[in-house]
């Protein structure tokens, strides 16, 4: 018998993959599927890919005693029912952005408000497991990381640990599919308005980057200024972040590949590479890879990063973070093998 | 009557796009289409969208007694017949990277080897209208721009004309269609290796970046330092830089949007613009537009430039140059709008 | 000075092509840009690509006195102020489908409700110049036809009209680009929902059904029952249709193949070719080509036409009527040379 | 212990996926990855997507004794490779077409000349499930379906054999992404010409016809006339066939759909279903859906069909296959869950 979850959110693409991984997962079962202006119809119709029997989604409301409740809302959706499902001591795991950030200060610079619960903040574990696993494996409320952050910290946080790279002048520019975007009809999402063409966005602005430097601060004791541009492309799935920090003195291609090395030799979901990656070949999978280089005429290191925007950067992740929190093998339902082509 | 043109490398992509272009054109005409490996077949097989009657490839070498050459050939294919049809005196514009580079050392650095012709290559101007108008205008020989370059420059020159940027921990980080990367048949350009995937490639030493420093020197007088990466993504043509730079003391984002209007307030091809930029509002034409913004947290300049990268970075801007070398208005047979969606 | 137009639903990929078409065109020049939601916003906003200067949209209804209306409007739109325009004495190029039906029944079979103005249907002209262009030279209104219709229409009507296949059992398959199904933001045209997909819709029951049979009928003495599905593809423009019909007696490919070429053979925007097309040959250009081949064994003739939807099958077409009903040059202001790659 | 395969042909998208599942799969294991050009590489560098530890790739001749062995390999490659294995006492399941046809004849009609091993035809089994099981389930040699028959068969045989449909008039087009069109790098196949297009390709003489209508003489005793058409479009995976014939006197929506529905409600991959499929819908997985529909103008049924090339038309089917001769679950390692979007 399996340990009970709720998703909700379930009819967005995080939502599907959260349910698409629980139903293959050996210990956990999904007991609701909550929406919100879904709510009510029935599952295959807003996920056809998926099997496995008559399924309805209810209101996101209305979770049941469950063991452990999946957040996939927008941002803003999930603070109050979050904090309603911790106060039943059902555990969380919040794919949303609204318990990411340690401080309020950090919230206001991130979002231009004020956090509506501040003293909830540290109750949350910022749900990286390659970085601050021991805190996730004791957490009862974990905020999972975001796409963006999370190839950009793995990408960086083992050279700045190391000293190899300055915190200053890093610059992160990413390239993330559309499914990023979310599921809401807009015009700017069309296949007429995305299909053959890229932009960057959210330029100088993005609420990822705080993010970045927190957990990197968190992770790595240093204050880095990080500079964030994310870029839409023109593919489904898959998110690839181009990371360059001046190096520090001294450091060549070897000390940068040997920590990237140390720091996931170990680790079942992230490999260190040396040849630079495509981001398909991760796709469908939980994995993530990095690979470091370095421009010796500009005298700065280049990590390459890139993983599956809806697995490593959302669902996937969010089961890494929830096997860990329950003492399962942290790769139990997780997909080492990417779909391709 | 026209003026003559011959066309080398009419297969390819680049060569498509100049007869495309100069069958419109009002000036000139096409009177020779040299080709390599496809030499003896006719225009309609490797290029369907082109009409205008039976018309065949010959070898690139036969040129006759033509006004003005455009070469569209692979790297190290055009020093030898540039410098032979110079010789006949037949004006040149290279589309290639045999030319671009000033000095053999830079040559060195960029490609590993001695250039062929070292004494040549002062003969040749670098062919951006838009930061060398005067020197084109009077050349007999232009190296055309490539196409990662012509975004770099267009986005760079004027803030470090102004010093509004130092020229220390530049980046730029680039996106291109799979038409950048040529026509030959290879295993990493299939669609099913290149669709649905992103992917950096010549990390720290791709040969376009000497070209960047090259220029942006003789343009701003300046030392930059430019660390370029590029990334490949699916979609057929575009191109997006976004090029990222520490700002000098005291700039804010009305200093950077002014030395951009300023800098192409009367280019006809160039437009600054106040919103980020998709590439597909530019393809098929020969404009580029370029954003720029600051990422005030970092300190940082952030422009992002969009061009198509077969015309403005390619074709298009070898047919600019062409008519401001015989003197005929910039804009003659050069597309202002573009094809979207 | 040119013939003064107005186009209305200028805010959706028709009407942007249109403009497109107009700003080139030797003789016609925009005077009106009608819009519905988007009355009040600047062109550039709602077609980056279209250049030309500032120029807003304004109410649809707000025509000025000009020679000639386009009217690129969704379903039902149309037919009132196409028949307001014409009392005003304005010739009009409808886009949609208001007019196109010649009788009553045939609409109450398309649309399965009365036409509004059921009088007005004979004082239109279905405008396929191919097949109808002395009545499209001579008429003051024309309906131009749907992107589906002209590709079908132009694969069989030579066929049937030389007897070569048999009126009955005709199929045609065909696959549309996105922009085929307009500019509105809905989920089933997310990038996320359309690509790496393909789905048949309508089968059996599609509105450009009767429209085939109609004209058909017109241009060939027959009564063709046609069966037709269309399906959508992960692309933005380009329709392709595979035509299929029993073979007449006796009948083998150079008779099939002579019908196509006589019947093309002086059109300016039609080639038979004797290779299998794909839809990029033709993108961007007024050109529709059709391949006309035997399936021996099965007895059937299958003729595959090409054509771009917004083009031929929208408002290059529509131009291309305009120009006959004011006496200019048929190709003027038309390309036909495609965008490709 | 598992049972052990080879898998030759391992370098190829069928061999990828074989690999995939096998790997997953409780009962297989693979012991074996043969391959020709690509002989001596590592797997991971031609699917950087599997994981599970170091592999290389060995001659496809040097297969070990093994249980099972799956044949991916081009056309023409497995019928000698195949038989040697028969000899050996090894069981075979082939995904090329060297098997598939019964008869020397039907071999001659489909490949313009004799098979090198007539007298072997007879030894194979069509594995198609569906339509063939116990003959699977007994076989020792397989000849897997290939991805349009099997589609087109799911979709007509139920019709033919419940006599809702006439044998004559069949018209089957069908849709592919670009893996079915292998990995073999050609100018064709590059990302350049293939995306943003469509094309139909061998009009009227497809090997696959002969396939389908032998298949369903065999499974429906009828002697059906198919005219099959296939068209490339720009997708990785997925499939779609459109399938129309005649109706039979009298036939109505509800028979057809019983048809269907009888057929399919107890076969594990494959589902009847009420509306029109998209491709995307079974991609990932080895489900295949069919939706019949009548057009009662033209009296044909339509069914499509959509399944995912690689899967359950290669791959999936080949491992469906291969459960039932080792008597083993018809489901095992086989996914019911598709990857969306």
């Amino acid at each position: 018998m399996g340990l009970r979850t709720a998703v909700l959110g379930a009819s967005g693409y995080a939502g599907g993959e959260l349910i698409r991984i629980i139903d293959d997962h050996p210990s956990f079962e999904v007991a609701h599927l909550g929406a919100h202006s879904k709510a009510g119809v029935d599952l295959a119709s807003v996920h056809p890919n998926l099997t496995g029997g008559d399924r309805r989604l209810l209101p996101n409301e209305e979770v049941p005693d469950v063991d452990l409740a999946f957040l996939a809302l927008p941002h803003g959706a999930s603070w109050e029912i979050g904090d309603a499902l911790a106060q039943r001591g059902i555990k969380v795991v919040d794919l949303g952005s609204d318990y990411r950030l340690d401080t309020d200060a950090r919230y206001r610079f991130a979002y231009g408000s004020p956090h509506p619960l501040p003293d909830r903040l540290t109750d949350w574990v910022y749900g990286l497991p390659e970085l601050f696993r021991d805190a996730v494996a004791t957490a009862n409320l974990v905020a999972s990381p975001g796409c963006y952050p999370t190839s950009a910290l793995l990408a960086l946080a083992p050279l700045l640990s190391a000293g190899l790279i300055r915190p200053e002048g890093i610059v992160v520019d990413s390239l993330s599919g559309v499914t990023g975007a979310g599921r809401k009809a807009t015009e700017g999402l069309m296949f007429t308005a995305v299909d053959q063409s890229v932009a960057a966005y959210a330029i100088g602005s993005h609420r990822h980057r705080p993010e970045i430097e927190m957990a990197l601060t968190q992770a790595t004791g240093t204050s880095p200024s990080v500079s964030f541009t994310p870029h839409l492309v023109p593919m489904q799935r898959g998110l690839l972040s181009t990371c360059s920090a001046p190096l520090s003195d001294g450091v060549d291609l070897a000390d940068l590949q040997a920590a990237l090395d140390g720091a996931y030799r170990d680790e079942p979901f992230v490999d260190a590479i040396d040849r630079a990656p495509q981001t398909r070949w991760v796709v469908g999978s939980n994995r993530a890879l990095v690979h470091g280089a370095i421009d010796v005429h500009a005298g700065r290191a280049i990590v390459v990063a890139v993983l599956d925007n809806l697995v490593k950067g959302a669902a996937g992740q969010a089961v890494q973070a929830a096997n860990l929190m329950f003492g399962l093998d942290e790769t139990a339902g997780l997909a080492m093998t990417g779909w391709m082509p």
